[in-house]
């Protein structure tokens, strides 16, 4: 199965492309949407949502995984990257993609198999599973593989049994 | 001028659409799209999205005015409200419509003159302007048409002036 993962934010959506086949990982791409902080911000809803709209139409994913939002204390960034993760989805949406969902904690324990994991340690287990040579930058990139990771182990429940007694 | 008025919501999105010619208003149409709680969120906001890109294209708005999120207590709410406001504004780029954002204290500002004003003396005089029989039901779709005035009257100081004095 071919799944993108995304990392949503208004000012950089990292995003990694990968395919799963036969418990086997392949890279396809990976990247970041990236948004000027000089342009007007429903322009850059509408960029981000252009841009992911390019990359599915390149790629072809038949999954979409993202984190589902938690907010924190500054509720005007909260509000413009939960309207940046409306315009994601619906590129999703529109494209007949399957859409899955996952916590921070869920993400951790399907990569990890632990879900107190540091930052550090996913993206470490990250870059080993899928054999990159060092882990992708910036952050949101390897933030997006991890949750696209997650889903194939979450959709796959031997390898994720093999993964915890590892 | 015509404009579409917006109060977002992911259950209710309440919508008017007015026409301002020479210090007239004239009603095209209001009503509200409704999505159902059993209906997945994401599939939510694809069918607002949808919904929203049939009324733009039966309308033909030149203007888009909405209201500015503010967070209340109930985050997750908010995080959804938030995502469909994503895809009600992208509906709107996506036809070139001009889009303008108003706080609560504009609109009353607009309408009625007053900041303060409580919810039912903007709801009487939209109804007054735009010669309506009785108050649009939902509450949404009532907000909607005051966002809309509140666009026509911004956009022309003059009027606004003579609200101001009356």
């Amino acid at each position: 199965m071919r799944i993108i993962g995304i990392d949503p934010g208004y000012a950089i959506v990292g995003y990694g492309v990968i395919d799963y086949i036969g418990n086997k990982f392949k890279i396809v791409e990976y990247g970041a949407i990236t948004t000027e902080s000089n342009q007007n911000m429903n322009e850059r809803f509408k960029s981000i949502h252009d841009d992911l709209n390019t990359i599915i139409e390149r790629t072809k994913p038949e999954f979409l995984a993202i984190e589902e939002l938690f907010f924190n204390s500054n509720q005007k960034t909260a509000i413009n990257v939960a309207q940046a993760r409306g315009v994601l989805l619906l590129s999703a949406l529109n494209h007949g993609i399957s859409v899955h969902e996952y916590t921070p904690l869920q993400v951790k324990q399907a990569v990890v198999g632990y879900g107190r994991a540091e930052k550090k340690q996913v993206q470490l287990l990250v870059k080993s599973i899928l054999g990159l040579e060092k882990v992708p930058k910036p952050d949101d990139t390897a933030d997006a593989l991890a949750i696209a990771v997650c889903h194939a182990h979450s959709y796959n429940p031997r390898v994720q049994n093999i993964l915890n007694q590892s």
